[in-house]
């Protein structure tokens, strides 16, 4: 029997590396190489869940790690660090990448294409083209997904013209509208209905203390803060209790719309108004405000709090 | 003014590290990107000479470093270590090469183009296929240049049929005869008409003892061992001269046809004969003989010699 080669993508696969290693391995098929297989390196996330059921596409069998000498296809990455246990003692024959190049080393000459583009998938477009190959409507949601995964619906800084042209081409030769499906993608990635209101306000909470009092910063991501939003009388009766158990004197619960990069936040606390009001110069109304262009804790919603509290 | 893009291959460079870069800064012109230049590592060959003489095209510029942040593109090489002085700080924004990949890595994504091909200007050859851009002589005979030499005119074992493709519709177009001009070509490269005979028979000389006695085993390359034979009686003469001097009691001159994979060798010593013959079951006439197939002095000519002395 012909020796199989492995195709696969990142360590905790997003829907890139899930989507470009099927199409690789479709490609190949297309291309007479009959004997590649694409694998996966861990869960499947809730986004390419979506992907894969809507096209009735079974999830690519898990690895956990490789023989000495298996032929292997990387693709979305190129760090070992990044792949698979065993990798270094493969055979890397081909990697198909748009991240920086580190941390790989082989023994013998490979095919390597790396393009500055926002997804691998929009560089697997072009082979397809480059090869005269027809892409089918299977591969072209597949493709299409990584890339709106990739570049939130070509909103992301990552994005180039390749992407933009790539998506608008697939849209059209799998007859969808992109606007619609990224979306419901997006949304179905950010899906937060199987989670309780008590979940939901720990799901990502940062703690810190200052002049002797505690304070958090929850975040959740979403592509509608009006979904959320529903809930938000259940939201703050969740936080008003957590904050009684757990001594908290300020909680602020940021609401992120990952897709056109605002926040919108939930303030609760003895301060809340006046703490608010400087760090944003903004009103809460409702125990709420909106926050424009503010999506990283980190960097926007953190260091502003922490200096007006 | 526009930022130049440097285009070089590695040090000590050989025919196909220079006519990829100038190939590769007249494909980018073509492609409208006026702003890159090729330039090299270090001297240029008698073979690389030979090419651009005969297309009348000047050396690129000698660089011996590059300043932080120069932008880069690297062709027929990705190893730091086979790069320039510089080259962890500079900005590599493309490779191009037919080597297996280590000891790079770059901050930002880039364009990583690497084929195992037997050249860099087969996959030069592609993409101006790919790219539909018209291959002119110039360039035609450039990459030619750099397959013939890369592959001895298609007879290494690192020949693929894409450099066989290439060379064949690049000497169409150049409408030159491939392997009358190659020939030509890789003769200039192993050029030793130059080259007395006290030069010739130290050019590559290999000293090793045994039995407390001195013995000598030089090489010379060529593409026409009858070129090198029409010196003989000199050659001899001069070997005969050194051997007395520096007290040798055998010496071996390899005469290795690098097209052919064959060597001629003279032989002088006074069981050279003797020696030969349970070396390589061949008998001296003239005081020289053919091996079929021998090329390499460290795996075929001196383990047999050792034996036998």
């Amino acid at each position: 029997m012909e020796e199989k080669i492995l195709i696969f993508g990142h360590k905790n696969p997003d829907t890139d590396s899930i989507c470009s290693s099927l199409v690789k391995q479709i490609l190949n098929n297309k291309n007479g190489y009959k004997n590649s297989k694409a694998v996966r390196l861990g869960n499947i996330n809730k986004e390419t869940q979506y992907v894969l059921s809507n096209l009735g596409i079974e999830q690519p069998e898990f690895i956990e790690k490789i023989e000495e000498g298996q032929k292997v296809i990387l693709v979305d990455h190129n760090e070992f660090n990044q792949s698979i246990e065993g990798i270094e003692k493969a055979k890397i024959i081909e990697v198909v990448d748009h991240h920086r190049i580190a941390n790989i080393q082989t023994e013998e000459p490979l095919y390597y294409t790396a393009k500055p583009y926002g997804c691998t998938s929009t560089i697997l477009y072009k082979e397809f083209i480059q090869d005269g190959i027809e892409i089918d409507r299977t591969e072209a949601i597949l493709m299409a997904s990584a890339i709106v995964s990739d570049t939130l619906l070509l909103k992301s800084p990552t994005t180039t013209e390749y992407d933009k042209k790539a998506l608008e081409e697939l849209g059209k030769i799998a007859n969808i509208n992109i606007q619609e499906y990224g979306l419901e993608m997006l949304k179905a990635g950010t899906d937060l209905d199987d989670f309780s209101e008590e979940e939901l306000i720990k799901l990502d909470a940062k703690l810190f203390e200052k002049n002797g009092k505690r304070n958090v910063i929850a975040q959740v991501n979403t592509v509608s803060i009006e979904d959320i939003l529903k809930r938000q009388e259940k939201l703050e009766q969740t936080i008003k209790k957590e904050m009684e158990t757990k001594e908290i004197s300020l909680f602020v619960f940021a609401i992120t719309d990952i897709l056109n990069s605002n926040s919108e936040i939930i303030v609760i606390g003895n301060n809340a108004n006046e703490i608010i009001q400087k760090a944003f110069g903004k009103k809460l109304q409702n125990n709420r405000t909106f926050l424009e262009g503010v999506v990283s804790r980190k960097k926007q919603i953190l260091p502003e709090i922490d200096k007006n509290i």
